[in-house]
């Protein structure tokens, strides 16, 4: 694809643009190639200067490394997700700590009582969502960024994924997404996206 | 701030890292010069790749320029983040289009059937404001890509914005956002924020 004139009007340069959104595709298959502790702690250590209300953060990641953790997870996964599920080099679950709020006077250090505002759980678990899912969108722009590609899946059992791996009832599921890099036919053709025109609108 | 030996896991430059994260921060003051149109519209062709479940792209983004629509958003908006709503260039009402399943045979044209999938409204609203809080992070990326800084404010009545800006009924505002150019003390020093070991955990 082809940068518009538009891309000039960036400070990120066009093989940045076209390495985090334009070039970049949700891969479906993926190589053998492993991804390391090491790259997935590098995406954390940037990704995690994101805001977020409260300064809250309160994406947490599951790891699903070992093949017992990933059996444990297929039968969550729609069918149409299980072979890229079972075959990506890294899959992660990708939650919400609902209780973040415990850790506001660390970091929300000039208004600690930011946690006794967040005492009502349901409110609470919902700021934790939202926030979360930001921290989710920087996520996969890191993945990106380290020259990875994602694979986000919504196509699961949330409250299954919820109970069978997070018992404590604090965290709730939101999202898997795999990682690695592309294998062949990684992906179809491009879908297309709404034009500008019908997406923002001015007053 | 100094990037880490980790930044150099990644296929995107230092530079890049630290414009769109390391350095990046939330802006509480602006100075006058405007935010473009044509400067949104880069920003929205570039960030409207991400993905989206179904390719769906629920979110539309409202851009507040004249005094009057300034005006009406104030009472809805926390006295502490009232001074910057009012100060900022640009203050843009990002929302869910719960309708967005209307447009999936054009958007996801491979499976058609997926508009009548999301025919349950409670369902496709939770859809909705999930994949379009998804894409405001894209979005944040995506305003700092362009050279400018984002001010996310989620200290404002949703439901009283959704009434005041969207009296269609199928769409429900999220987050506000402030767009510019830093101004005088724009920022104080940098929150902390959790160690990977606190982040990601690996089974």
């Amino acid at each position: 694809m082809t940068a518009p004139a538009a891309a000039d009007l960036f400070a990120l340069d066009r093989a940045a643009q076209d390495l985090l959104f334009r070039a970049a595709r949700t891969a479906n298959t993926f190589t053998d190639e492993p991804v390391t502790d090491a790259q997935v702690a590098a995406i954390h250590d940037l990704i995690r200067y994101g805001p977020t209300a409260y300064n809250g953060q309160p994406l947490r990641v599951l790891l699903l490394r070992s093949p017992e953790s990933r059996a444990r997870l297929l039968p969550y996964v729609s069918s149409s997700n299980r072979a890229k599920t079972a075959g990506a080099p890294l899959v992660a679950v990708l939650a919400a700590d609902v209780d973040f709020h415990e850790r506001l006077p660390e970091l929300y250090p000039h208004r600690p009582q930011a946690r006794d505002w967040l005492a009502d759980r349901a409110a609470r678990a919902e700021q934790a969502r939202f926030n979360a899912t930001l921290q989710i969108g920087y996520l996969l722009v890191g993945v990106r960024a380290a020259g990875l590609a994602a694979g986000p899946m919504a196509g699961f059992d949330a409250a299954g994924v919820t109970r069978e791996f997070f018992p404590d009832g604090r965290h709730e599921a939101l999202l898997l997404m795999s990682v690695g890099h592309p294998g062949p036919d990684a992906w179809r053709e491009r879908l297309p996206r709404l034009p500008t025109a019908d997406v923002i609108h001015t007053l």
